[in-house]
């Protein structure tokens, strides 16, 4: 990683907010799958409020990385699918997700012994 | 993506808050290039509190990602560097970092474009 993105105004550290944000991540992963509605997403997020789903959604579309589709039934139709930049950023988002789930045992031995640790040193 | 990170207690979903974290992600590609002290991650890595900058590594150092070295000197030298554990992940974030970097551009653009629809939604 290059220098840039500990700059304040670096604007790859904006998108890295908005791609590695709390939601932003699960919100690609879940279209990653698939286009969704906007109650399936939220169905799908267990704890996304229906608030920080559409502030997510904003700026994944507004990135490119989402696209939102209104079907002109009555009512309308609305849903949400990944473009083809959006779909690029699968691949590498996969990449950490998978280490983190196949290491989540190693990091839960880690917290463990770490609050062991604390417990021990305060009762001493 | 399994679909075991969208709920709520899984627990590869809380490393992926912290390790995704507005700040994660920068302090461990801050400690991928060597080991450093409090005040030099600070000034590394611009905008972060010096609260959460403790916050962040004391989660860090709690998942085996980061370790924390006290040298007995008078006074007391602080150093923090990545564990073997931390050094894996610092591959896959390079990964999506790498990619956002390869893209801002094209991002970029899908903002001001989508800025420019909504002004001009705005007007009509």
């Amino acid at each position: 990683m290059q220098d840039d993105v500990f700059r304040r105004d670096c604007p790859a550290r904006v998108v890295l907010d908005h791609v590695t944000g709390r939601w932003g991540v699960l919100v690609l992963a879940a279209l990653g799958a698939g286009d969704l509605r906007f109650y399936e997403l939220r169905e799908k997020i267990e704890g996304i409020s229906e608030k920080m789903l559409s502030q997510t959604l904003r700026v994944l579309v507004r990135d490119g990385l989402v696209l939102r589709t209104v079907e002109p039934t009555v009512p309308p139709r609305v849903s949400y699918g990944l473009t083809a930049l959006g779909r690029g950023i699968t691949e590498p988002l996969r990449g950490l997700t998978g280490w983190i789930r196949s290491h989540a045992g190693e990091i839960i031995a880690a917290q463990g012994a770490y609050d062991e640790a604390i417990m021990s040193r305060n009762q001493a």
